[in-house]
């Protein structure tokens, strides 16, 4: 591993030796100019190198170098000249990159055919496909256009190709305009979504909302319930592709894109999402044995409704097993594990909590039913890790009184995943709650068994924020279900705790999740707090790694070779985990001999 | 070559050796019984051999064969045991084989899976495709489909499988439901189809109709300029897909048939024709330089409308330029003129005639507009080649009284190509016109500059059909131009008369054509009467035998290679010679030397 320490932004970051810098600085949220795809041609991706050495390839002028011609093979200290910050992710150290360059499945050229003439009379459209050999069209539409684009442009036209299937998915007039790729989480609860230009793989907005299908049931059993229904399988598809929609929607409109103009898109849900993706009913997820009708299948863009260019190219992120989905292999790229010598595991808590155990030999996963409570949903005043969400919170122990933060300062809506686990732990370490969750103090922060995080006139505030005795069980049942799923996991696999070098834990807690008090509720196991590492929304980011770079479509496949499937069902200790989980931190004391400390 | 001889049906038809004799028999109208798709397991496409040998590995017992498994290798004498006769395709020896068998590309089989398990939760769509590796699926229809159809039949399933393009195109339960091949011939005038079940490539039925396009203008040239109305395109479009669709229907439900059980088509038209298929504006096919949007694509099912499966495999026959399109090519593949060593002659006489010269080493194709008079259209009581069709028509010199025949002895209902070519060169004969086609004399059968074929109540019509002066320069405008093409194309490639070992005449102009009078009238050179060969529609029969044969794809793709294509436009004597081809028989009589010997 290197250092990389950037100028002016103040920071330290560690990249892998023989990593690409360009890709390394954009994966890391820092956006650099860019115009040719990497190619280091478009010479805009300057950095000036003001300590250690880059290859000399990339060397442009002095000690100004081309950062996507540049790999890093030891300690840096570089300066950015232009660059930007990127919206969705925000900067930080959890990716590991792949040392080769990105490659761009889809691709914008211009070209310039010989005009027929009586000499040569071939047709305009194997006229231009002679230009490129093993490439076929998309479809009619593309052939359509053809003829017109040619004459009316002069025989110069820009040609869209995706250099991965081999195919020429649009031409259009010579123009600027944007080629777009769009990455897809879809959760039981929560939608979140990126649009990127596909020609520099840089992230143009995010957005993200709650599942149109929750009004259909919260939790992926009464989704499937539901649809067995008549027109329930095409009622919940239209809902989850309304939901996708509006956010592409908002994404283009702020931005001024066209939805047409994206081109390639990623999706990753867990099993139930994906088959209501594709309008497959889920119904036997249910029954037993429990199969799903498709592990891996990725449908053409205009089958399944959402509103992209027609011939974009999809990809569908593989589910492993009924309750483990596309969203985790999705993660598990993301977290690279899979190419970690030491086990380490990845905990993804969603409205399912799935945890995956391994290394770069073998993984196996298992998921458990969590609920939606740490992305707020079930909880009075539950929240997601958005702007007005209350992350952390302290209690005194003497005043009772909490102190608060706020995602972006902003007046706050209510209380996300990280806020609760704070809460819970401080109302416990205070004396407030027992280790039932149950209110055994009084004061004037406690009213109706709740405790009053922010009265209306704090901060702004024009509403009371609480956490209720409900809502605590609620979350209390939610930490028991990922906790007891651990263990059984690891006994399934006949692995300690001590053998575990890494904990990835992934979903939208919030990015402020203090791990300290996540293993004194009894979220986590009670390891060195430092193997730990927050991640995000990890099939997010998986969706956005496979739309820049198509070489890692191999990595999906050796994950896909290596992975073994737990149904924890089959487990008959898992029940009896679950209900020694439910108090603060749990009946036994003895899993948690630092807890205090 | 071979001679086989056939009881009971008392004749002798011409195979080459190494043909396989079930195909033989089935591309010459003589289905006989199979269930097996030509694979010599179902033992019931049996014959008797009479006399001669057939090679032993066909041997069922006695002297009883399997055609399927027989290889023609001498003159054999044979006795049907159970067949029927096609419809569509009369007997006939236009077809020269493929000695190796047939290729069918889809395929129905059934399969039996394993259930899921405790132990085995494989997913539904992975546990199928482990049956067929390399194969994928033509969309998520199937999918859909697939965990019902399943658990309905106890895990037990019926697949339909492209052989050739290696996708699964559907799943149903196991039944005995045809699987269904669709040839469409689009001509600018006629559209013909036929429908085969593809499981033994027997032709179960075929229909034709005038193309809808007509009420839009009856030329190319008409249509081409409709396309560029607003809608244009759009309209021409549904008018021919409307056109094929109820033709589809027509056959489907005179034989219980079900148009979603058509998994693979084959399309061949003009070039236009292609375009409007596609839906692709051919306005540049008449700006100079007169090039086509495309020669060569072949769209997905669902991209034209056509009433067939969703995901039915489509092949269009590629056009070689903006006159030759891929009724030619189709035709070309029919008349296996690219076999023959010696050089051979094509005139495809549509709307527009087409003319390919050449052997297996090159080819030449030209195209000149004709007109749709030998169709039946722009003539008074012109007709297609139908039941009821005036074929053939004979006139006494002294009475002038006609003699006709009318096919099928049914009711006559207008005149067709074969005949208009007699009733011209017998009235020229009979003195009643002159060589400009203007009548010279008078009898009781002549009436306004017409001549009257047949009177009310004779043969029980109902009308009086007759054939006009204005009718005859019609046709006479239509024979000089193809005659004046086909000098044009031989003055181009260096090529005289002599040279010539075969002309292939194609084209709806009737079976019953007298070749003689069709010299006579100067439509065709006055070479050796033997040489020609009446192939009937080579269009819709190269598209069926692209459909039963995936090995064509071979031999299409030679064709391509070998072809040239000869812009008749640019040669500036064919407006000289089209107008010396304006009499009957030419201004020059020297080409006709053996014209009334």
């Amino acid at each position: 591993m290197a250092n990389i320490k950037i100028t002016p932004l103040n920071i330290e970051l560690t990249a892998s030796v023989d990593s690409n810098l360009m890709e390394f600085l954009t994966l890391n949220g820092i956006n650099l100019k860019n115009n040719c795809g990497f190619r280091g041609s478009c010479k805009k991706c300057t950095v000036k190198l003001l300590s250690g050495n880059l290859n000399n390839d990339a060397h442009y002028i002095d000690n100004i170098y081309l950062a996507c011609q540049s790999k890093i093979s030891e300690d840096i200290e570089i300066e950015l000249i232009e660059y930007s910050l990127d919206k969705a992710f925000k900067i930080n150290k959890k990716f590991d990159f792949h040392s080769s360059l990105t490659c761009l499945q889809m691709e914008k050229i211009n070209i310039n055919v010989l005009p027929p003439s009586k000499e040569d009379k071939t047709a305009d459209f194997e006229r231009v496909m002679a230009l490129f050999p093993d490439y076929s069209i998309a479809g009619v539409e593309v052939l359509k256009k053809l003829p017109f684009a040619l004459r009316e442009n002069n025989w110069n036209i820009s040609v869209i190709k995706d250099n991965f299937k081999k195919l020429i998915v649009d031409i259009d007039k010579p123009s600027d305009k944007q080629i777009l790729g769009l990455a897809v989480d879809i959760g039981t609860t929560t939608v979140n979504i990126i649009i990127t230009d596909l020609t520099n793989g840089k992230i143009i907005d995010s957005a993200s909302s709650y599942n149109e299908q929750i009004s259909f049931g919260t939790d992926v059993i009464s989704r499937i319930i539901y649809s067995q229904r008549e027109k329930g399988i095409e009622t919940l598809k239209a809902a989850v592709v309304s939901t996708i929609n509006k956010l592409i929607d908002d994404i283009c409109q702020n931005n001024n894109l066209i939805p047409s103009n994206i081109y390639q898109a990623v999706f990753a849900g867990n099993t139930t999402m994906m088959h209501i993706l594709l309008g497959i009913v889920p119904n036997f997820l249910r029954i037993e044995p429990y199969v799903p009708a498709f592990f891996n299948y990725s449908p053409v863009a205009n089958e399944i409704g959402i509103n992209i260019n027609k011939y974009a190219s999809i990809y569908c992120y593989e589910s492993f097993g009924s309750y483990v989905g596309g969203d985790i292999s999705a993660g598990i790229l993301a977290s690279r594990m899979y190419k970690n010598d030491e086990i380490s595991l990845l905990i993804d808590i969603g409205t399912n909590g799935e945890i995956v155990l391994g290394n770069a030999d073998w993984l196996i996963s298992c998921a458990c039913s969590a609920g939606p409570a740490f992305e707020g949903a079930g909880v009075k005043n539950g929240s997601r890790a958005i702007n007005g969400a209350i992350d952390s919170v302290k209690i005194n122990n003497k005043s009772l009184e909490p102190e608060i933060t706020v995602i972006n300062k902003q007046k706050p809506i209510g209380i996300c995943g990280s806020g609760m686990i704070d809460a819970i732990a401080e109302l416990f370490k205070a004396g407030i709650i027992d280790r039932q969750g149950k209110f055994i103090k009084n004061s004037e922060r406690i009213k109706d068994k709740s405790y009053i995080l922010v009265n209306i006139g704090e901060i702004d505030s024009d509403k009371e924020i609480v956490i209720s005795e409900s809502d605590i069980q609620n979350i209390v049942r939610t930490k028991g279900a990922i906790f007891a799923g651990i263990y059984s996991l690891l006994e399934y696999a006949g692995i300690t705790l001590d053998e575990i070098s890494k904990i990835y834990v992934a979903g939208g807690l919030g990015e402020s999740i203090d791990f300290k008090n996540a293993v004194a509720i009894g979220l986590f196991p009670d390891i060195d707090r430092n193997k730990y590492e927050y991640l995000g929304n990890t099939s997010l980011k998986g969706c956005y790694l496979r739309l820049i770079n198509y070489k890692e479509e191999q990595d999906i496949k050796k994950i896909s070779e290596i992975m073994n499937y737990f149904d924890i069902s089959e487990d008959e200790e898992y029940m009896n985990r679950f209900i020694s989980s439910l108090f603060i931190p749990h009946t036994d004391l003895s899993l948690f001999p630092n807890i205090f400390k």
